[in-house]
C-alpha cells in the first residue's frame, strides 16, 4: 500500500497545490489501490477540523461530490516536528508490509527537514536504502551553498540520493517537459540547435503578482535566488543540455549539470540588472509590502545575459529575466534564430520559435514568406500551435504530474544534488560578484514591464525582448 | 508606350486566363499610362464581335462595370499568321517612339511561332536587340529537344535571349514563387536543407478534371512531356537549388540548371510508374475521350523516384507525381525530414514540412510533442499558414504576375534557354529508356487517387505519399 505523509497540511503549500494534486490523482486512481493519506501539521486539529479547513479553502474543484469524499479519506495526526515522542506515537497501530510505499512529502520550511528526517528514521518510518521509502523537498533547497550542502549531507545520513526526490515544480509543466521531446524527436528543430544557426535564446519568468505572505522568506532571497537558482537554470539547462543517445535518468542529468557546470559570464558586473518595484496605481511598492524590511534592498527583479562554454554553444547568448509584479504573468522561452546569410534577406526579421509555458502551453514560430502580389518584398507571418487552447484539453497540474512520479518511483522530472549544487555555485558567485550591484538597484513600477535597464541589456547587443 | 500584341486571341488561354490577367493588371493601372492592347486571331471578328465573344465567355469578374470598359478597349486585328501582307497591315497608322514597349504575346500552338516572329521582324515590328521589344511564348516549348531545339535557334535569328520570355505559369504561383524565399530568409529552414536532415522530398500535381479540349495535343504528349518537363522539374529546381549569395537573374538560372543536369535515376524502369484512367461513375475513361485515339498508350499520370547528383542531396529520393482525373485538385510539397537519432525517438514519425500551392497557399509543419498527461508517450502535432485563407487575402492570378513582370522586362519569373534544354534531355532520356513501360500501362479509375503501382514505387522505401 501506499501511505502518504504530507508534513505542513495545514500550509500555504499543501492547499493551494497538494490536495488537489492529490484529490486528482485519488478520482484517476492513480494513487495505487490502497492508500492513506496521514496530513500532519502542528495545529491541534481533528480531523473534521481539517476537512472543515480544507473544504473552506479550496476552490475551483469541479467534482465537488468526489471532492468531499476525497477529503473526507485523510486522516490527520498532530505533531510538532521537533518531537520523537510525536513520530513514535505516529506509527502506532500502523502495520508494516515489506513492500509498503512510505511517501513522505515535506511541505514545511527548510530548517524542518533536519529534524523531520532524522525522527522519521529514528522511528523506523523511513529505511535508509529503502526504495520504497521516498522522501520529497520543495524548493528553496537551502538559501545558499552552505546552507543547501549542510541540508544535503544530513539528509545523506538517514537517506540515499535515490530516495530523495527534489521538487522543481517547474519540472512537471507540460512545455517544460516538452522541451527534450521538442528538441530530441524532431530532426527540423535538432538540425538548427546550436551556434551555426541560433543567435541567442530568451528565458522569461514573469509574474503579476507581489510576494503575499512569503515576504518573510523573500525578502532574505530575492528574484536571484527565489527563481533564477532554480526554474530558470533548470530551464537553461534543457534547452542547452547535449543530446542524449538513451534517456537514462543519470545520462540526462549529467547533460544538465555538464550546461549548469559551463555557466559564465561575459562581464558579469554589466550583464546583471537588478530591479525593484515601487508603488504604482494602487499597487504597493515592495518596501510597503507586510514583512518586508522598509528598506530593503532585495531584487524583485533580475535580468541577466550569459553564456554556456560549450563547443555547441560559442558566441550564443543567453538572456534569463524574472520578475515580481510586471504586467503579465507569463512564462515563455524564445530561441532566435540567425539572420541568413546573402543578399536576398537584407533586413528580414530572424526567425524565432517561442516555446510558450504560461499562460498558454504551446509553439510559435515566426517565418518569412513574400508579401503576396509582390516578387520580392518579405512579411513575417506566424504559425502556432496552441495546446491549452485545444477543446477538452485537460492537462495535469504540474504537482499532480510530478506526484504520481514519485508515487511510480521515477525521477525523471526531479532534480540531483549535483544540479542542485552546480546552481548554487553559480548563483553565489554571481551575487558575489555583484554585490555592489544592490547599491544601484533598478526600480520600476509596479505593473509594469521592468526596469528599462533590462532593455539596454540587449539593446547594447541591438536586440529586443521577444516576450513581455 | 505599351502596345501587347495577343496572338491567338480568341483561343482558350486567352478567354480563360490572359483576358482576365490584363483586366486586373489595366484596373490597377499597372500596364504604364498608356496602353494599346491589339487582339489578333484567325477568325474574321470586327472589334464589336471580339467583345461579344470576350463578354459571353468570361465568367467571375466582379467589377462588371469596369470589365466592360476594359473589353470595349480592346482593338481587334484579323491576321493569318503565315501572311507576310497582314503583319504589313498591321503596322500601318501605327507611330513608333524608341522607348515603346512592344509586347508579343504569341498564344498559338508552338507550330506558329516561327512564321510569327520571322513575320514581326519582316515588317520592323521586332527589331533584334530591341531590349524594349519583348515575345513571350508559352509552353510546350516544342514537343522534344529536336523541335524545341528548332523553336529556339529559329527565335535567335530574330530575336536574342533577353528579349524571349518563357512561360511557365506555375512560377508565377505565390507559394512557387515562395520557395526561395522561404529557403533563404529563414535560419530555421535553411539549417536542414540538405541530405543530413532531409529523408526525401515528395512532389505533387494532381488534377481533378480530364484533358477537354486539349485532347489532341495531349494524346501526343503525356503526362511526362505535358508537365513533368515544365512544372514539376521547375519545382525541384527550387527546392533543390544551391543557395545563392544574391539574386542576380542569371545566378538563380545556373543554379537551377545545375540541378537540372544532376538529375538521374537509379534505376529508370522500376522508378517511373506510367497509369492512365479508365472509366468510372460517370466519369469517361481517356480513351473514351473526344479526340483522343481509341487504343491510345499515352500516360495521363506519372509517378517516378528520382535523385539529384549533388553533394547536397546525396543519398535523397525525390518523387515527383502528376495525373489527370485524380481524385482531388491539389499541387504540394512535401519536405519529408529524417526521423532523429537515438532511443528517444523509437517509432516517431518524421517531420514533414508541406508547401501549399493549391487549392490553398501556404505552409504546414508536422512535428512531434510529448502527449500531455503522460512523461514519455509522443503525438504528432500542426502548425499551419493558411495564406489564402487570410481575410481579404486577393492575391494575383500567376499570369497576372506574370505579364506585370514581362511590362516591366524582369526575367525572374521566366525560365532561359538552357532550363527548357536540359528539362528536355532528362524528359527524352527517361521515355527512351521507359520505351517498354508504355506497354504494361498501370490502368487507374477515374477519380481515384492513381494506380497502385504509385503507392507501391513508396512501400517499397517503406514511405508513403503525404498528400492525396
Amino acid at each position: 500500500m501506499l501511505r502518504f505523509f504530507l508534513f505542513g497540511a495545514t500550509g500555504d503549500l499543501s492547499i493551494k497545490k497538494l490536495y488537489p494534486a492529490l484529490f486528482e490523482l485519488f478520482n484517476q486512481k492513480k494513487l495505487t489501490e490502497e492508500v492513506e493519506i496521514i496530513c500532519i501539521g502542528r495545529r491541534d486539529f481533528d480531523k473534521g477540523q481539517l476537512h472543515d479547513f480544507i473544504a473552506d479553502e479550496v476552490g475551483g474543484i469541479r467534482d465537488v461530490k468526489q471532492w468531499f469524499k476525497f477529503i473526507k479519506s485523510l486522516n490527520y495526526k498532530q505533531l510538532a516536528f521537533e518531537s520523537l515522542e510525536d513520530y513514535q506515537n505516529l506509527i502506532k497501530g500502523l502495520s508494516f508490509q515489506p513492500e509498503d510505499i512510505h511517501l513522505f512529502y515535506l511541505a514545511t520550511a527548510p530548517n524542518f527537514f533536519e529534524p523531520i528526517v532524522s525522527h522519521l528514521s529514528e522511528s523506523g518510518l523511513l529505511e535508509k536504502s529503502n526504495p520504497f521509502h521516498r522522501v520529497v523537498i520543495e524548493k528553496p533547497f537551502g538559501k545558499d551553498l552552505k546552507s543547501a550542502t549542510a541540508i544535503n549531507t544530513h539528509l545523506e545520513k538517514f537517506v540515499d540520493e535515490h530516495q530523495i526526490y527534489r521538487m522543481d515544480h517547474y519540472l512537471g509543466k507540460e512545455m517544460i517537459q516538452n522541451i527534450m521531446m521538442l528538441r530530441f524527436n524532431n530532426m527540423l528543430f535538432e538540425a538548427s540547435w546550436n551556434k551555426d544557426y541560433i543567435d541567442h535564446v530568451q528565458i522569461t519568468v514573469a509574474e503579476s503578482y507581489g510576494v503575499f505572505e512569503r515576504a518573510g522568506y523573500y525578502d532574505k532571497s530575492g528574484a536571484i535566488r527565489d527563481m533564477i537558482q532554480s526554474h530558470l537554470l533548470q530551464m537553461l539547462a534543457l534547452i542547452a543540455m547535449t543530446p542524449l543517445g538513451n534517456r537514462e535518468y543519470a545520462d540526462i542529468v549529467s547533460a544538465k549539470v555538464e550546461v549548469l557546470k559551463a555557466l559564465k559570464f561575459n562581464d558579469v558586473r554589466n550583464d546583471v540588472v537588478l530591479g525593484q518595484y515601487v508603488s504604482h496605481g494602487n499597487m504597493l511598492g515592495y518596501r510597503q509590502e507586510k514583512g518586508v524590511h522598509p528598506e530593503s534592498a532585495t531584487e524583485t527583479f533580475t535580468a541577466m545575459k550569459l553564456r554556456v562554454d560549450l563547443p555547441r554553444w560559442e558566441g550564443v547568448d543567453f538572456y534569463l529575466r524574472t520578475g515580481k509584479r510586471l504586467m503579465d504573468k507569463v512564462s515563455e522561452i524564445v530561441i532566435v534564430y540567425k539572420k541568413p546569410d546573402g543578399a536576398l534577406n537584407g533586413g528580414c526579421p530572424p526567425n524565432t520559435l517561442t516555446i510558450k509555458i504560461h499562460p498558454d502551453e504551446g509553439m510559435k514560430l515566426k517565418f518569412n514568406m513574400k508579401m503576396p502580389g509582390t516578387v520580392k518584398e518579405l512579411i513575417t507571418r506566424e504559425m502556432e500551435f496552441c495546446q491549452s487552447c485545444m477543446i477538452d484539453y485537460n492537462a495535469p497540474e504540474a504537482y499532480e504530474t510530478l506526484i504520481n512520479e514519485v508515487v511510480l518511483g521515477h525521477h525523471d522530472l526531479y532534480t540531483r544534488w549535483d544540479e542542485v549544487k552546480y546552481e548554487w555555485m553559480f548563483v553565489e558567485k554571481m551575487l558575489d560578484e555583484c554585490v555592489d550591484l544592490k547599491n544601484s538597484i533598478q526600480y520600476y513600477p509596479a505593473g509594469s514591464r521592468g526596469p528599462k535597464a533590462a532593455d539596454d541589456l540587449l539593446a547594447e547587443d541591438g536586440r529586443i525582448w521577444y516576450s513581455l
